[in-house]
């Protein structure tokens, strides 16, 4: 790769890619005399985005990368002398920072529920407040994108469906990272060639309403089309009138193509109108034209209600394009992660913190934790258990804990046989521990939990709460802490 | 700058930033023997975002800079050779190409109404193809942003919006472009340094919940805050309890600081909670206590509805911090603006092109155009009108036009005494025409101009509708291509 590009995808040159506070803080730190104390912050969500069952984790190596790649330059420190509130001391600390935490995160593609640590950063709290902004802008962000397409491929019930949102994403890197997250949530293809270049993600296109509007007729511009993309003809019928002339030209110019041998399947795309109707309609012209089994693209600010009420009513479609509802999460734009301090190091022991709130729904979960997924015989989850870092936890049998919001009752699972962390060691000592997967990878990964899911978390309206309840220890503690919150 | 820090924000390396259909056009063009033939495509909204009575632009700057540096670079053809659709002939028109079009815009901070050319780009249909998907992120989405910031300003109504969205905007870029965008549409400051840097935004911020966590109380929290930043010092309050703990404990610091000599204005920010509620009773108990014309910053997913209602209601903020329904323009998370071939050029004349829909509303209005905006004898715009690019405009009098729908119509502005055309050079020859302008001129352009334009247009809910009009010349050219679409 040439110089220029890398660093776009790399995340280099980004170490002010923070909330001013976040510095304010870490230089408050400093002069208090307590930078390097030890700290274990959080990353988790208090709600999925309405009519959620779950949440596809994304976006851990966009962190990553920023993370190994985090440096102040002397372009960077010689702005933030100019802002006339920070010491030389401070940036003699920020030129010589280099990353040290260690980061827990569950793997991209990974099922999520409300309150469950997805990533925990444990460092100095120097470091820990530094990268708070940046690991919940990516994380945030590709996270909602990659749940939003989960979403949509289930209404889409195993047809394709082919991510455009390009034009209508939030910037450059708001395309590409969507790009990335709706792959990994289910999306076939994308149209974006630098986020396939860049991750690998199948590309896929065809034509726009200007290819037609450049030739004399449309039957002319399709024909063009078909002579240059034989094998890969999908013409756009609705420049003018879908059932007038664009599909009677298409119907003419797959039935040349196979006069010249060109075993084509004829494919069209639908991007205005009523696309019920007018597949139907168009599908009946086609096959009555003796072209069999046509492909028939849809398009058009589709997302996963419209998609399941179009299939509801016998839409003859069977590929989705789908772009701004999709990239932009159009109902719900963003993703509710937030990052909170759980607990701070005195001398070798760690010292639990909560976030008290009017709403107990709200106050966090106190210490360090383990997310631990129990599963049935036939490998279905049956709940997760956040349990302390350092205890150990039964793998079968009935397994008994707290409720989150009322810590002093006890909750159970039952018929679990099997059970697995989810966080795993991603980040130490200034690296990644391993390489990211290639995206198919972490695609299947999620296809097959979402696989796994029992269908009741998958309906598009209330879908049953997954059940997430703390261990023991980790509720007896909350509860003192919320009855004592001078304790934390 | 060093190295890797400049391309994230010049937009090097990313002319794979395209859709595929585009390229595929691109392709074919190439092997119908037209790649050279010129046309004109405009980008323009057809809708603004609800309740909205005006759009302000930006997003241009990023164009242009994509532009300035569009070259494809070896590694770019190595990976669409791969993808087995093109042919070596084109992958060396890609290497020899270099942006020769020419791009007409609107100034970034231009007021903009529906149907509105915003940038026009002539040049080969190759090349002005293989800028839609680009031109179309950056604009759309930096335009969505500035708009909303300046109907939270609106509402604000002359309140410093501090903004901080950067953990729930779209990536990296999503965040920094929307910082841009927002201070462009009035914001008064971001919290996001890498903003702030890059763009010369002023940067803002206090502390966190974590904080105060970190402290053994809340007191020695506010206490060594107060210490490390006495001059700008603002305290968040509700990490235990907003009335009992965090307002009595700010008063007792901001007291303590007075007793020290410090003349710190007593400031504190509410992040939960009943803000009406909250800050009248914080303004009181903080008042009370000796400490007059208290800053009270309130933020928690703050939008202009929400700011004018708190407002109603009396609540005691003059400062207001707004992060997620900005950066992701909640309500209405994408701009609708598209790209349309205008007109193809016939030897030395241009042929307007025109795009029927169903929906007359839909249609698009041929050949190149020129906005011209028409201003009253107080300097306030009264309407603007679409000339073609080659005929002459009235500066004065009655403005006789047709209508956008009814091109046979006949419609008129009144009261027209001078009259400016939107549409300016930006980029020839390869080259930006001139450097963007500080954007701190920018921001004032668009204020200056939001505050000509009447109260009608700024209504929150259902503003007038701006008068755009077509010239009589490009009204009988629609009236002709709508009923005879076959000469376009």
């Amino acid at each position: 790769m040439n110089a220029p590009f890398a660093p776009w995808f790399q995340r280099e040159g980004i170490a002010l890619l923070t909330d001013l506070y976040e510095l304010t803080m870490m230089a408050g730190y400093l002069r208090e005399h307590r930078p390097d104390r030890r700290v274990s912050f959080e990353y988790f969500f208090r709600t999925l985005p309405p009519h959620n069952g779950f949440a596809i984790v994304a976006g851990l190596d966009s962190f990553l990368d920023y993370l190994e790649h985090l440096r102040f330059s002397d372009d960077d420190i010689a702005y933030l002398r100019t802002l006339d509130l920070f010491s030389e001391e401070f940036f003699d600390m920020l030129r010589a920072f280099r990353p040290s935490c260690t980061v827990r995160a569950m793997a991209e593609g990974t099922l999520a529920f409300p309150h469950e640590p997805i990533v925990q950063v444990e460092g100095t709290i120097f470091e820990a407040q530094l990268v708070e902004s940046a690991l919940l802008n990516m994380l945030n962000f590709q996270t909602l994108i990659a749940t939003k397409a989960a979403r949509i491929c289930l209404a889409a019930d195993g047809e394709p469906v082919l991510e455009f949102g390009l034009r209508r994403a939030h910037g450059p890197d708001g395309a590409i990272s969507a790009s990335r997250a709706a792959h990994i949530g289910g999306c076939t293809s994308t149209s974006n060639v630098l986020a396939g270049r860049v991750y690998g993600i199948p590309v896929s296109g065809t034509h726009a309403h200007s290819w037609v509007m450049s030739f004399e007729s449309e039957l002319e511009a399709f024909r063009a089309f078909a002579r240059n993309y034989p094998e890969r003809c999908v013409l756009l019928v609705d420049t003018y009138d879908t059932i007038e002339s664009g599909v009677p030209n298409a119907i003419a110019v797959f039935k040349e193509l196979r006069e010249k041998g060109v075993n084509a399947r004829a494919a069209i795309r639908l991007d205005s109108g009523d696309l019920a109707k007018l597949s139907k309609q168009a599908h009946r012209m086609i096959t009555e034209a003796g072209l069999e089994n046509p492909l028939i693209v849809a398009s058009n600010d589709l997302e996963e209600d419209l998609i399941a009420d179009l299939k509801r009513q016998g839409a003859k479609i069977n590929a989705w394009g789908v772009g701004t509802r999709l990239v932009t999460s159009w109902d719900c734009p963003s993703f509710s992660g937030v990052y909170k301090l759980v607990a701070i190091a005195n001398g070798d022991a760690w010292q639990p913190r909560i976030k008290i709130s009017s709403n107990v729904e709200k106050a966090t979960d106190p210490g360090r934790k383990q997310v631990v997924r129990h599963f049935d015989a036939a490998g279905r989850p049956v709940g997760d258990v956040l349990y302390d870092m350092d205890e150990d936890w039964p793998s079968s049998g009935t397994i008994v804990g707290r409720r989150r919001t009322q810590p002093h009752l006890e909750s159970r699972l039952r018929d679990a046989v099997s059970a697995e962390p989810l966080l795993q060691i991603a980040f130490a000592n200034g690296r990644r521990i391993a390489q990211t997967p290639p995206i198919h990878k972490i695609r299947d990964f999620a296809q097959t939990q979402i696989a796994s899911l029992p269908e009741e978390f998958k309906r598009l309206r209330n879908p049953e709460i997954y059940r997430v309840m703390l261990s023991r220890r980790i509720g007896v503690q909350k509860d003192e802490l919320l009855t004592r919150p001078d304790l934390s």
